[in-house]
């Protein structure tokens, strides 16, 4: 069996786009699976007593973010645009991404929510907006919204969550590995996928 | 004339010690030359409410840090061992350094300086400590704490921290580049490098 990291992120997160856009190639490349784990920050951020981002709260390091981003989305071929709400409420996005695992839409659907977040600028908690990236994803809107409504779908969601917060982490992106480091941020994702296929061989 | 940027570092930041380890070699490989400028946090973060590290503020992002760091340092063959007091007082180790300046000891007393705190876990604000690393550098302890009692010294100092927070600097090890660039980590040193080359290669 290949080895196998979790992949956490948030819809709001402007780092979470630059390792959605990528993760799954960098990571066939590594011979790695990938399972894809939405989770909200809004409660991690809460017990840190922040109201907001940590990007709106650090007006500098809200700027820095926005350059540091353009700069690698430019050198990766991505657009970038910061959408006039921000943070997304990622609610409606993240039990949408739950929703969609069965048709094993959640990776494409995921993508689909990241580039309309932050390559085009839009709100991806407009319906609309949604429709358009389930669309896209090849999934049927109508039959994922029924889903994303299910107490299973909801209860996921609080799963991940809780289970970001038991693991140690308290931001996104994060990766963890099978046998539990966490690596935080797109800048350890190379990290992780090396860890992954280091201590896997190790064990086999 | 080579291409140049300044590296901006806390002698109480963990990741500004690895960062130090590095720099003057992957510059050196680069064809940058690099200007050593320490400066204070304390001041930045007094500004964002803050009376400790962000690292004390968070736990999970301080245990994390732990674990990164500890990760990073191995693979890089460098020892590593938090201080039992945390954040240290850089102010004593900060003005030392920029009157190792007219000596030339910068680079080495500041790489002494880290290796104490974090590769043996010292408290760099105890005067033995210092003397230590004043000796290891090259540098006579009695002359150089005259300078750093100096007012020029003092000045410098405040400068610093004041050009720091004028550049948009909310963090350390953060690097700038001649046309204002801003970077801010370790994991940014190589970007900021090969931005500077290539954004000086274009102007001449």
């Amino acid at each position: 069996m290949k080895p196998r990291i979790d992949f956490w992120y948030e819809f709001a997160s402007t780092y979470s786009y630059l390792s959605a856009m990528r993760i799954e190639e960098d990571a066939a490349r590594a011979g790695v699976d990938i399972e894809w784990r939405p989770f909200l920050l809004g409660p991690i951020f809460k017990a840190h007593g922040w109201t907001t981002s940590p990007f709106n709260l650090y007006p500098a390091k809200g700027r820095y973010m926005q350059r540091d981003i353009a700069r690698i989305a430019e050198s990766r071929g991505l657009s970038f645009k910061m959408p006039e709400t921000f943070p997304a409420n990622g609610l409606k996005a993240a039990r949408l991404a739950i929703a969609a695992k069965a048709e094993g839409g959640t990776a494409a659907f995921t993508r689909a929510v990241y580039a309309a977040a932050f390559g085009r600028g839009l709100d991806v908690f407009d319906d609309a907006v949604l429709t358009d990236c389930l669309v896209s994803a090849g999934l049927d809107p109508d039959a994922m919204r029924e889903r994303a409504a299910d107490v299973e779908t909801k209860t996921a969601l609080r799963d991940n969550t809780d289970e970001a917060i038991a693991r140690g982490i308290f931001g996104a992106p994060s990766f963890t590995t099978e046998d539990g480091e966490l690596f935080w941020g797109d800048d350890r994702l190379d990290q992780a996928l090396a860890w992954a296929v280091a201590h896997k061989a190790s064990k086999s």
